[in-house]
């Protein structure tokens, strides 16, 4: 599924609020003529867009796969898109059989606002130390305790999480950091995202990246990167 | 200036309508306390966005040069924004004075809608031949009359103008084009990309753009390229 997350209070349904669970459940709902549950493989914040989220759902219902995805979307409105369906495996789960989750952060690095690119970017006036970000970044690689970057589903579960990639690219005035961990915390990607733009301020040494890690502390991350310019890209089965 | 055009009746002033000159006329008037008419460098239609659109406007005010931008920022909605300002010659133009204009226009080349770019590009499913528009494209280049392509902003005033350079360039699931010229006719961008698109798909042969040119009749131009995919980019004086 494909979305924009300007117009949603996030993935997860709540009550009374627009979400993107809500409207995909509604539209599949009366596709299939009876009550259906979507499960969804990262469960984005209010404001953070997705170009590569997956949902699963189970069904009695027996339209062709193939007619799923035009189905819903000419009952979806023009913020959510189905791009592709298929009948999968009984035990298949869109979050528990994930292997991985890609976020793509995109900023803006430039001194003059845009009316096209702020619902999808970061704007960063100054400009920032890649290969400060590149140094800090390598340290929030592997498998760590990430208390300090987010929060668990339920308080007690575990906070430990595997990283198995995070890099940052520069194209002309776009800065964007690319992530991939076996799952994310709730708010991991953008206090990762947040800290890192810190290290590429020099408002923090590169040093501090590690340190903040073994404080395993929500308190000590500053900075929370804002959520529009997130995107799950990517999740991998 | 930069604007996303989906909100707006395009840049011309209409009464009872949401224009991009009449917010940008309300807001300088608000801070400079008198009556203000802007004019700018490229009319787009509706839904047209644009990057580097260029306006020129006389006022007897005392602002700073370097407020003006901030200033209005502050008051225009978000999808509007003032990159520069610059005191120019007393017989600058935003209109006349430019010596050329350049469009892109986006094509988002396959075969699943998208909930993010749908707002600012042409979605076309098959894939296109780029060899035979880059052919066509050529023929385009130079100077012609264009009244196959577009209307002048009067009846009987000139239909020639100058194109400088037409190019397409793929990337990822992008199609680009990239069109200069002196000036534009209405519609001309966009009865472009459709005439090379209908080239590109192969519905009509490559050099039927040159006899369209020839014909010097807007019945001659079959598919005009919807407004969200064309972008006004660069103004030069």
């Amino acid at each position: 599924m494909d979305y924009d997350g300007t117009d949603f209070s996030g993935f997860q349904k709540q009550p009374g609020r627009r979400t993107v669970q809500g409207e995909i459940e509604f539209v599949l709902e009366r596709l299939f003529g009876e009550p259906i549950r979507v499960i969804a493989a990262g469960r984005t914040d209010a404001g953070v867009h997705a170009t590569g989220q997956v949902i699963s759902f189970r069904t009695h219902g027996t339209i062709p796969v193939e007619r799923i995805c035009p189905a819903m979307n000419g009952m979806l409105a023009s913020d959510v898109r189905a791009k592709k369906a298929e009948q999968v495996a009984e035990d298949f789960h869109a979050r528990y059989s994930a292997k991985s989750r890609t976020y793509a952060y995109v900023i803006l690095n430039r001194r003059f606002p845009s009316a096209l690119l702020e619902r999808y970017a970061w704007r960063i006036e100054a400009p920032l130390d890649l290969e400060a970000i590149r140094l800090a970044a390598q340290s929030l690689v592997g498998t760590h305790d990430f208390a300090s970057f987010g929060a668990p589903d339920r308080a007690g579960m575990s906070t430990t999480r595997e990283v198995f990639d995070c890099r940052v690219s520069s194209r002309r005035e776009f800065v964007i950091f690319r992530i991939k961990a076996n799952a994310f915390l709730r708010g991991m990607a953008r206090a990762i995202v947040g800290t890192l733009v810190e290290i590429g301020q020099e408002r923090l040494p590169v040093e501090r990246v590690a340190e903040i890690l073994a404080m395993r502390d929500r308190q000590a991350v500053r900075v929370v990167a804002p959520p529009q310019g997130l995107f799950l890209t990517r999740v991998e089965y």
